[in-house]
C-alpha cells in the first residue's frame, strides 16, 4: 500500500502520529521559507509542509512539483497555527520528511475545482479529469449508495435479482430499437432491450414471485438533454398482487431511499387521478411543491363579455401568483413572449392585477364589466397584490399544457421550486388509451399489457377511451421518476384489447404471440414497475442533467467524445458480418 | 394481495388459523372421498385438502383442476394425519374453503420437477417453465445472493459501484467485439466492451480510488460449453496499491462469500507461483482438492535403458494413483485411449504398478532394469498397490498438459473431486509473455498494461521472455474464476513493454494513445482484478454448466431459442442504418 491514511481522515486526535499520504497535488504556494501543498485523494485534501530552514533540497523539490503531479509523502501530523475551519482536516498538516513523485502530470486543460473553468465540450472530452472534481465525484457516490440502498431495501423484501439478457429480439412497438449483426447467424440481428417489460414478465410466469434488476436500457431516439442512448432503470415485478400492494412497496422504497441517503422523513404520498392531474396541473408529472392549482374560468369569462378570443375557447383557465401585481408591463411582456414561444406555443395570455384596496386591472378590461372582473377575482380566490394569469384554446388539453408551462415559469421565478425541497406523489388511474392522430386509432397510453380497472371493463365495449388503467406513476417535483401497472394475465381480456388496439388476431399473434403463448401455461396475476436511476439520483442530487450523475455520457449525437464512439470498423469485420454500408451521397 | 401466506411457511403454529394461498398446482390425487393438491410457489409447497363429503361441488372443482393451473384458496391450517418430514410444510394442510381459478394452464411439455424428463433443447424452447423446477430456481436465488454479497463486502470496503457504458468503441486487441451500428453516426459502429478493462484504469485515473461493478461483457467468439456471448464479471480496480494489498483484499471476499453463503470458512489461500503449478499440475488452474502431484523422471528414465521414446523425450513426468495397482489391463487400454484422444493429443502412456510385495511391473519392463524401476518407484515415493501412471514427449508444455488431464481424469474416477468440497489458491508470477507461433512474437499473456515484476525489469533488455508479472488468479478447484494484476503507471516502462510486443512508437500510439495520453495527466499506481459471476456462482451451485445460474442463456450457436434471437430485421430498420446485408451465395 502505499498510504498509511487517506488525504481525508487526520484529525487532531492523530497529532504526533508519523503517516504516509499519497494523491495528487491541488496546489502549492511558496510563503517565505515554507512551502505548502495540498494533496488530495477521493477523501479530502490534507495539508502538506515543506520547511526550508530543515531541509532545503526536499524544499527545493516540493517548489517543482507541478498541479495534479502524483506524490507520495512520508511525514508527522502537526496542529496547524492557522486552522481551516472549511476542511475536516484542516486542524492538522503533514510536516514531510519524504517525498516521493509517484507520476508527473501535464497542466490539466481546465481546474479541478467545484466550479471548474473548463467547458462542457473541454469537460467530456477529458471526462476522467472532470470526474476528479469532488463535486463530481460526489454524484457518482451518491449514485453507488442510492443503487446499494434500492438492493438493500428489495432484498429484504424477498425480491430476486436476476439478470435478464442484453443481446435480445426486436420488439414489435415502442421506441427504435439498437441492433447487433450476429456473426454465427448471418443476416441475423439481435436488439438491445428497450426494457426487460417481457423478460420480467416471463420471470413472473416461471414463478420467480419478486423480481428487480438495476440494468442497462437502450433507445435509438433522438436525444435530449435529459436523455441517453443507454440508461439505467431499477426494474420490478411480483406476482400475485393487486395495485395497492405495489403502491405500497415501492412508496416504501422511497421512504427507505430518501431517510438513509437524504435523512429525510417524507411523508406518506398523496395519490392524485391523471384526471386531476390534467385538471389542476395541466401534467401528468405536476410539481407539487408550490400550490398555484389551475382554476377553470368557462363559466365566468366565456360569452360574459365581448372578447372573441374566450368567447371562442374550449377551455379558458387562471393560476394566482401571490403578490405579483407588482409584475411591470414589461415583465408580463416577457411571460407573454415565453408562452408563444414554440416550445410553449400559446397564442398569448391574458392578466389582471389586484391592486391593494382590492380592484382589479386585466389585459382585457375593455371587454368586460367589473362584476365579471370581480366574479374572476373571486374564482381564482386572489387577494390584494396577487398576479392571475389566464390562458385559454381551442383544445382543453393543449391549453392546460400552455398553463402548466406558465405556472412552472411562475414557481421557478417566485422561488417556489428550490432544489433542496421534494415533493412526492401517486399519479394513478392514467386512461387505458390516447389517441393518436398519425395512426388514426387508439394506442396503448402505457403498454399493451396493461391491466384496465375492473370496474372500467364492461366500458370496453361501449366508450375504451374512457377506460382507466390500472397504472401509476411516481412523480417528484414535476419529475416522472418512475410507473408501472398491473398487466392483463387473462388471455381473454387480453385479445380483447389488442382488438380496441386494432389488431386482428392474426396480427396480434406475430407481434405478441410470445408472450401471449407463455401465458398459457399459468400465468399468476402480476405487476410492476420501473424507475429511472439516472433521474431519480439526479433529483437526489439536485442536478440539472442526468449527465452529471453518469461517469462516462454520451452527448446529444449519441457520441463518447472522450472515448471518440462510435468509429469506423475494419473491412475484415463488416465483411464477417456479411454486412456493407451504404452511405447517402453527399 | 392475493395471499395472507405463501405455500412455504405455514407450520403447526399456525394450525386453526384461516388463510389464503396462491400457487401453482403440482398435483392432484384422488383417494376415496378426498382430494389432494399440491399447491407450489417460489416458496414452497403446501397440501391442499378437498373433501366431497363436506363439500361435493367444491371437490368436483377440485378434480377438474389441471397440472400447473394457477389458484387461490382460502382455508384453514390443519395437522396432517400422516405427515411429511420431507417437506418443511410437510405437517400441515390446508382444508380448503374457497376455489378461485386464477388461470388454467395448458399440460407443460414437461414435468416441473427436480429431475425433469425435458431434454435441453426443449427446457431451453420453454424456459419460463424450467426455471419452475426448484433446483433451478435455487440457482437464481443462490446468484442473488452471491451478487448482494459481493455488493455488501466491496461497499464496507470502501469500493463504489461504477457504471461504465455498453457502447463503447472496438479495441485493438482481444477477442471479437459485437458491433452496434450508430443512425446518428452513419457508417460508425459502436462496440459491446469484453470487459470495462480502459475505463476502470481511466477511473483510476480520475481518482475514484477504490471501484467495481457487477457488469455484463460481451464476445463474439466461437462458443463452448462453458462460455456465453454475454457474461458478466466482478470488475474491480484499486488505487495506490501492490499485489499484496490485491490479494488481501479479495481473498477477504472470497472468505466472506463462503462463509456468508455456504457456511464455510475457508483457510488462508496457498499462493502458488505459475512455474511450480505448471511443473506439478501442468496447468495454471490446478485442481488443488486432491494431490498426486507431478514427479520429473528424466533422471531416472531418459537414457536409463532402451526405451527410445523416453530416451528421445524432453519431458518425462508421473503420478503417483494410490491404491490403483488394481487397474485392469482393459483399464489401462482405456486409459491410453482417453490420453490419446485429439482434445489430450498424448501417444500413448506408460504404466508401472507396484505388487503387494514392493515389486514393480510395467509396461516397459523389457526396456530397463530391476534397479530402475525400484528407482522410479523411490522417486515416485509409491507404496505397495499403488499404480504409476507416466507421460513423456519432445514438447514439455505439452506434455505436461497431456499429463495434467490425466491426472484429472484418475481424480476424477478415484472419487477425488467431489463437488462439494473446495480447495482455493492464489497462482502468481505468471510470465509477461507467451511466444506466439502464429504471430510470431512475444505476445501479453495477460494484456499489455500489465506491470513485470519489480525485480525482473532488468532482464526486460537481456531476456524478456523470462520475465514475470505482477499478475495473478484465483483458482478454485481447478477453475479460474478470477485474475487480474498491477498495471504500469509509467510511461517510460510502458514505452519499452511496447517495443518488445513488437510495436512501433506509431502504432503503439494509435492502438493504445487514448489511454496513454489519459495517463500523461496523473495516473496512480494502481491493479485490479475481474472474477468471472457466472463461473463463481457455478462452482458454489456445484453445476456443471455456467448456464444453469443463468435465467435466460444461449445455446452453442448464440441462439436464444425461447425468444428465437437473434432475427432478421426490416428493410427500413437496415436503411435507417445505411447497412445492406450481403450473404453468401449458397
Amino acid at each position: 500500500m502505499y498510504r498509511t491514511k487517506t488525504c481525508g481522515e487526520l484529525r487532531l486526535a492523530n497529532v504526533g502520529e508519523c503517516v504516509t499520504l499519497s494523491g495528487w497535488v491541488q496546489r502549492t504556494r511558496k510563503m517565505g521559507g515554507m512551502t505548502f501543498a495540498d494533496l488530495r485523494d477521493r477523501y479530502g485534501i490534507t495539508q502538506l509542509v515543506f520547511d526550508e530552514s530543515k531541509d532545503k533540497e526536499l524544499c527545493d523539490r516540493a517548489n517543482r512539483l507541478g498541479r495534479e503531479w502524483v506524490i507520495q509523502v512520508v511525514g508527522e501530523v502537526s496542529e496547524r497555527q492557522s486552522k481551516n475551519k472549511n476542511l475536516p482536516t484542516g486542524d492538522v498538516e503533514i510536516i514531510v520528511r519524504q517525498l516521493n513523485v509517484l507520476n508527473e502530470a501535464l497542466t490539466p486543460p481546465f481546474t479541478i475545482e467545484e466550479q471548474s473553468d473548463g467547458g462542457d465540450d473541454l469537460r467530456m472530452k477529458y471526462r476522467y479529469l472532470d470526474l476528479r472534481r469532488p463535486n463530481v465525484r460526489r454524484n457518482l457516490e451518491l449514485r453507488h449508495k442510492f443503487a446499494f440502498e434500492v438492493r438493500r431495501y428489495l432484498d429484504q423484501q424477498g425480491f430476486m435479482e436476476i439478470e435478464t439478457p442484453v443481446l435480445v429480439n426486436s420488439t414489435p412497438e415502442g421506441a427504435r430499437d439498437f441492433v447487433v449483426p450476429s456473426r454465427m447467424n448471418p443476416g441475423q440481428f439481435y436488439a438491445l432491450p428497450q426494457s426487460p417489460q417481457t423478460l420480467k414478465q416471463l420471470l413472473m410466469v416461471a414463478g420467480m414471485d419478486r423480481y428487480f434488476q438495476i440494468v442497462k436500457c437502450f433507445r435509438d431516439e433522438d436525444l435530449r438533454a435529459d436523455r441517453q442512448p443507454e440508461f439505467t432503470q431499477i426494474d420490478c415485478e411480483m406476482s400475485f398482487v393487486e395495485q395497492e400492494d405495489i403502491l405500497q412497496m415501492f412508496e416504501g422504497m422511497s421512504r427507505h431511499l430518501f431517510k438513509t441517503i437524504l435523512g429525510i422523513d417524507i411523508p406518506t404520498l398523496p395519490r392524485m387521478t391523471w384526471a386531476d392531474a390534467m385538471k389542476y396541473y395541466g401534467s401528468d408529472k405536476p410539481d407539487t411543491r408550490f400550490d398555484m392549482k389551475f382554476v377553470e374560468l368557462m363559466d365566468v369569462l366565456k360569452g360574459t363579455g365581448e372578447f372573441s378570443v374566450f368567447n371562442e375557447a374550449e377551455y379558458i383557465g387562471g393560476i394566482c401568483c401571490e403578490g405579483q401585481a407588482v409584475y411591470t408591463r414589461k415583465q408580463l411582456d416577457q411571460l407573454t413572449d415565453f408562452v408563444r414561444r414554440p416550445q410553449v406555443g400559446a397564442k398569448g395570455l391574458v392578466y389582471a392585477r389586484v391592486g391593494e384596496d382590492g380592484s382589479v386591472k386585466s389585459s382585457v378590461d375593455k371587454f368586460y364589466s367589473p362584476e365579471v372582473l370581480e366574479r374572476l377575482k373571486q374564482t381564482m380566490n386572489a387577494k390584494p397584490g396577487d398576479l392571475i394569469l389566464i390562458i385559454s384554446g381551442p383544445d382543453t388539453l393543449k391549453a392546460r399544457k400552455q398553463l402548466c408551462e406558465l405556472r412552472l415559469e411562475m414557481g421557478q421565478r417566485m422561488g417556489l421550486r428550490p432544489k433542496d425541497k421534494f415533493s412526492c406523489l401517486w399519479v394513478i388511474d392514467f386512461p387505458m388509451y390516447e389517441w393518436s392522430d398519425e395512426e388514426q386509432r387508439l394506442m396503448a397510453m402505457h403498454h399493451p399489457f396493461t391491466s384496465p380497472k375492473p370496474e372500467d371493463v364492461p366500458l370496453l365495449d361501449t366508450d375504451p377511451a374512457s377506460v382507466r388503467a390500472n397504472a401509476y406513476d411516481m412523480v417528484i417535483n414535476g419529475v416522472e421518476v418512475g410507473g408501472g401497472s398491473i398487466r392483463i394475465h387473462d388471455a381473454k381480456l387480453q385479445q380483447k384489447i389488442f382488438e380496441i388496439l386494432g389488431f386482428t388476431p392474426e396480427q396480434a399473434q406475430q407481434k405478441f404471440g410470445f408472450l401471449m403463448n407463455a401465458f398459457k401455461y399459468g400465468a399468476p396475476p402480476h405487476g410492476g414497475l420501473a424507475y429511472g436511476l439516472d433521474r431519480f439520483v439526479s433529483l437526489f442530487a439536485q442536478l440539472d442533467s442526468i449527465r452529471d450523475c453518469i461517469a462516462f455520457p454520451k452527448n446529444n449525437s449519441g457520441r463518447d467524445v472522450m472515448l471518440d464512439a462510435p468509429g469506423v470498423i475494419d473491412q475484415s469485420q463488416l465483411d464477417e458480418l456479411h454486412l456493407a454500408i451504404n452511405l447517402p451521397k453527399a
